[in-house]
């Protein structure tokens, strides 16, 4: 079968100097990508009319499927209709029907319609009108010399709906498409280069139709294994047997698959285990404490935390003894040792998590360098506790450190990779 | 002048599937726009030779800059420097220097330099080196036909760091680029189309070589004055002369200017007046501490919080009286009032603020709707509290309480806006 490709065209000088993202395109991606349209490329230009002429033709070029957002709005900056009409060297003519959709969506809210809005009917005579149930401008579908352009507003909601209920089905009737299945597979604690060299051999005996991308951000790195054939079963069948055979390779790196997220993952393991958790970090600052609390319901296994960043507040208030801090400092296995099992012990939890570190920039002495960091777990049966040594930058210390302790709980938990009981 | 054209070329089958989202493009077309260099397109290609080398080639006849993003990892699917290498037609060498980055870069980390790493420090010999300090792959500067290519990292951090400190100030040396400044002014607390009419004469009288920009993000709206013209001295006294023509007109509103966020701003404020701050958070989870302690030594003014996300927690550990809670529950006027009193007094400092509400989904009662916050602060002379009807969205909600009650904490504080003591 033979790939269909797609090019992404954005419209718009705002998109362009950078005063709005562009999400459209991303979302347009992943619908493409579900029903096995390749995205080729994706490609922004002013509100110009020779740049947009040009990247008409390079399009017509290169894709199968030129899908255009923007521009369609009904004041003179707005490019997008006359120069597609141009391009193909049709007329633009008031739409009987369109002008009909127009009139009611103003007519529904209670305005007027001036001649400028009425312009949004006017449609090159060459073009499918495609309707916008929420917004006044209509789509526009022309399947010309063997392609098809179609031309959206920018408005994410009008686009969406425009794309899910109307596009989408008529791209599918169009064009013979393959499958195209992705499986995500999460690691953490374990870097890119690292994982590469450890997967090696698997990753060379992926069949042709697999392939391999490697995503990595702060803390961890995706695996994302991409398959094209013609039946979805059978492709999704040998996704999750590769997948299968991957686990044993990096067994406990694995925290999760497709969209979950670490504090995703060890909210499901304590909610599922009906363990609760409470939380001391110093130099994370919160920021523990803000990933689990991000997830919804986070309330049914996390009590609370104690944020003792002051060295008073760590002997006074979490109870640290002031031997220990005196002895060996904040930034200690003694010390964090005892904030996680005091924090357990006070909040009357299941588990204690603590972090205690030199997020920087200021802070360092000659034996604790910036990004020295101590991270401990602590439940009925054991205290676990892991030293760093992480970056220079604090934003990055404290969001490393605090996936670090993370996936500490996660893999010593009771029932976690670390932990049989 | 003639205008100097840049061209913005992401290069990642990442983005184009839509795995992840594009946000370095929008913030290096900010940074340009700055500094007065026009983009005029935006193209993501995927990691593809053909296609790669394609995207070079139309990028040179279009601009006379081209930022390439992405494509600089270490594995075999990254291709962006074989790929440039051979568009230049020069060789790949490991570069001396580089290779001491990086092995310096994994030493410091106590982490072992794989061959795969290695291959990190292999450079073309065409290109100019440009060091990456927060990571692996160094960047490249290629300067050939009159043309600038600047192949970077695709991590944001890398990206920006490279960028502020190195790629902006050599385009500008490279470049002959008018003078364009900004002011930045930041409000707080009032929404865009209010802030709008308030500001209407003062927007309307500015001249014609000075613009304004409304930016609004989650909670704030930033208003950037932008000035064009030849003699730096004279633009930028002239924008400050508007600003301050500005400043009785939306006063208290205004919390800062330029990058100030709104933790920096407080921090400031509690460092010269040298008063100490303590949080109790339920609702915003730690969000706040993390905002506080996201500042670099905020360890001078800020000595600890409790999040006593659980009843029992807030009762026990924080000492919310019983009865308050009985009778009025977590979410109201008495309990946030106990919350930001009890937090000053047992973490002794100077200041103490809280926060408690229905972030969401989960937790609604018929007179408590998700969105329903109280936030709190206290001093040894007043307790002042306000109730917010925020949003539906439980991540939209912990941000605009947490900037909501950093904002009351810099209104109410000794000396503050709203406290002439």
């Amino acid at each position: 079968m033979k790939p269909v490709y797609a090019e992404l065209l954005t419209i718009g000088d705002e998109i362009l100097y950078g005063q709005i993202v562009d999400t459209n395109s991303q979302w347009m991606s992943v619908e493409l990508d579900k029903v096995g349209i390749k995205v080729i490329r994706k490609t922004t230009v002013g509100d110009k009319e020779a740049e947009i002429l040009t990247a008409f033709a390079e399009a017509e070029k290169r894709a199968d499927i030129v899908l255009i957002t923007g521009g369609l709005g009904p004041t003179s900056d707005d490019l997008t209709k006359p120069c597609i009409a141009k391009y193909f060297g049709c007329e633009l003519v008031i739409h009987p029907e369109a002008l009909e959709e127009v009139t009611a969506f103003f007519v529904s809210r209670g305005r007027e319609l001036t001649e400028t809005n009425r312009q949004q009917a006017a449609l090159p005579t060459c073009c499918t009108k495609i309707t916008n149930p929420v917004g006044t401008a209509p789509g526009m579908w022309f399947h010309i010399r063997g392609k098809v352009f179609m031309s959206m507003p920018g408005v994410p909601d009008e686009m969406k709906k425009m794309m899910r209920e109307q596009v989408i089905p008529k791209l599918k009737e169009t064009f013979p498409l393959p499958t195209i299945l992705h499986k995500v597979i999460r690691t953490i604690g374990i870097g890119e280069s690292m994982l590469s060299d450890r997967i090696q051999e698997w990753e060379k005996s992926l069949p042709s139709h697999l392939s391999l991308a490697y995503l990595p951000s702060l803390g961890e790195v995706k695996l994302r294994l991409t398959g094209i054939g013609s039946s979805a079963s059978n492709l999704q069948a040998e996704l999750e047997a590769w997948s299968d055979k991957l686990t044993p390779v990096i067994s406990s790196y694995i925290y999760g698959y497709g969209e979950d997220t670490i504090e995703v993952v060890v909210g499901r393991m304590l909610r599922e285990k009906r363990l609760t958790l409470s939380i001391a970090e110093s130099c994370t600052g919160g920021y523990v404490s803000h990933l689990i609390t991000s997830v919804p319901g986070s309330s049914e296994y996390f009590l609370g935390s104690m944020i003792p960043y002051a060295y008073e507040i760590k002997m006074r208030q979490l109870g640290v003894k002031p031997e220990t801090l005196e002895r060996y400092g904040a930034v200690s296995e003694p010390t964090i040792s005892e904030m996680a099992n005091i924090v357990r012990a006070k909040f009357n939890t299941d588990i204690g998590i603590a972090t205690s570190g030199i997020a920087g920039p200021g802070g360092a002495t000659p034996d604790k360098p910036v990004g020295t960091v101590w991270i401990g777990y602590s439940d009925r049966h054991q205290t676990v506790t892991r030293k760093l040594q992480l970056a220079k930058d604090r934003m990055i210390n404290i969001q490393l450190a605090s996936t670090a302790v993370l996936n500490l709980l996660r893999l010593h938990l009771p029932g976690g990779p670390r932990n049989s009981q």
